[in-house]
């Protein structure tokens, strides 16, 4: 199996918690041990761990270790703490929704938890935390095995920025079907984008390929539309980050550049996405508004300057997809085809509520 | 004058060649005096001097200073070095056409000049190279003028790579009728991608125009769609490395995204370039081959690794977009528009054949 050939981002096993160091890669493969609040919250602040569905995996096991010690205090004593530890937890990145999503879904068990002993509550926390973990582990595999039958023996798949296993539980969203096309024996190759300006399929995706056996190739973002002029290109699969009622997906920047030239040439376009990613409340992409970082990104990467410090930068994190540039969406349910604004509601909430 | 502005990639004042180290570029401004004929081979070699006209002017003078203790010597010694040293100096950067033609260009001025002194030739070759410099330096301000039409008060310009006063005597191609409407007062935004995996972009591009107190923003190259699609971008124009008969344009990868992203947004995308780069021998860009790069290029971002080193790596040095892409070639004869299969030759060549 090529899962267990990749890297994890989040380990947790005989009661120990180990994250992976993803600001060293590709360079150096750090396993960190995790053993106070204090580290945890400096891993997540610092990107140690990244990628939506990651960073919720390591907030519910960091809380958990974070109380390790307290199992013989007494139980009002060993709450409080859990709480104060929580909040602390979620502020190293606010804006992370699976974080604050993860903690407070610990929270509220351990709230709702009928039990007299510390000890207990630690257990039935360390279940909810291991649920966690599963849950998006079963959701990987599913998007896996919806997204492995549309990869066809000789193909080339296109893929940005990095929505693999170290962005998850397992396998990923994206890079899912490539890894469960790669189980069956199929043969093909994978192109991975760089992704300006933070290098994620320059430092994580094209690594993670390379280490799970891929037939990966890694090219600069604006060689895309050279790639499928020769005819490289026949099938893009990225992952996102909010997709809105009528399809309008967010993604790292950059994505709505492939969306297009995916078009131009004819190239089936695909999201692969947790139904969790899909939100109602937001009607279009315009209802999405868009963050600028930090101009230094541009200017330059890592410790290598590149451009004047004063010169004007544009740096949106995501920009928006419209919804008519897509194919389908890969969910766990299956993939999902247009019209979006009836398929999508109709699919996952159907599900969700069921 | 914004010219007076620029930074200078190739000076001759008061007998002295000097070239602007565009390595260094945009962290420090080194002008270096070249003395001897080696030096000026490492300069071309090392790319201190880039752009295709820049190399042929630097060259034109290399080979002048390369002569410059011979003109005492008898005149068969003096045509006989300035052969060999020609031959050296072309050897610098073999596939830079211009360079071979500018100073095959000053050998065959030698051969047929009627002179019996070493000094007059060297007087006769001087002018040459002056001749050569002021041909570029007229074109390129005829470009920035017909080119200067389209732009208009507000606009917004988007730029790919760098066809600016760096890679000419003087104002640039593509950044030339930028530099004109300054000139005139208008006032408009330009837009730099930064251009992997070399970073012109970022690196003189962006310089350049800052230099020149231009409204410029640097961006990333997966950026141009997201811009484009916030209304901010109303013309690109990019330089070119040929066009073929039909129009179908070779130029610095990541050009045919721009081009591709322009047409889905209905935004006119214009060729600076001058007639010398139109090439009626080559009927359409397929065929134009074309050649693939270091691999370092794109798993290394300037002396930063971002990828693993054995990782297989896509990086063709340039692309070529299709004629049907291109709203018009500007030219110093004029802005050419469709049909260029007939547009191109009647303009172009019945102006060179006058």
């Amino acid at each position: 199996m090529v899962a267990e050939k990749l890297p994890k981002a989040v380990k947790y096993e005989k009661d120990e918690l180990i994250f992976l160091d993803q600001t060293k890669l590709p360079l150096e493969l750090i396993y960190e041990k995790q053993e106070t609040l204090e580290q945890v919250y400096i891993s997540i602040k610092q990107l140690k761990v990244r990628g939506a569905p990651a960073i919720g995996i390591a907030g519910a096991f960091g809380l958990l270790i974070s109380v390790k010690n307290n199992i013989d205090k007494p139980l009002d004593e060993f709450l409080k703490n859990l709480k104060s530890n929580g909040e602390y937890l979620i502020s190293s990145r606010p804006t992370a929704v699976n974080l604050s999503w993860a903690v407070n879904r610990m929270l509220k068990v351990a709230e709702n938890a009928k039990v007299v002993k510390s000890k207990e509550l630690f257990q039935i926390l360390e279940q909810e935390a291991i649920n966690i973990y599963n849950e998006d582990k079963k959701i990987c595999h599913s998007i896996g095995d919806f997204g492995e039958e549309l990869i066809y023996e000789g193909m080339g798949i296109l893929t940005h920025c990095n929505a693999g296993a170290l962005a998850v539980s397992e396998l990923g969203t994206a890079l899912a079907p490539i890894y469960k096309a790669m189980d069956k024996g199929k043969k093909f190759k994978v192109y991975a984008d760089e992704t300006r300006p933070l290098l994620q399929g320059a430092r994580l995706t094209s690594y993670e390929l390379f280490s799970a056996g891929a037939d990966v190739t890694l090219l600069c973002d604006n060689m895309a539309a050279y790639a499928m002029s020769k005819g490289l290109i026949n099938m893009v699969i990225v992952g996102c980050d909010r997709v809105a009622a009528n399809g309008d997906t967010a993604n790292k920047i950059g994505t709505m550049n492939v969306a297009i030239l995916a078009k131009h040439f004819n190239i089936p376009f695909y999201v692969a996405c947790p139904s969790s990613t899909y939100d109602n409340m937001t009607i279009t992409g315009k209802d999405i508004v868009i963050e600028e970082r930090d101009k230094k990104e541009v200017t330059h990467f890592s410790s290598c300057q590149t451009a004047l410090e004063n010169v004007n930068v544009l740096n949106p994190a995501f920009d928006v997809t419209p919804n008519e540039l897509i194919t389908g969406f890969i969910t766990e349910y299956g993939i999902i085809k247009p019209p979006f604004n009836i398929n999508l509601e109709k699919i996952l909430h159907n599900k969700e509520t069921k």
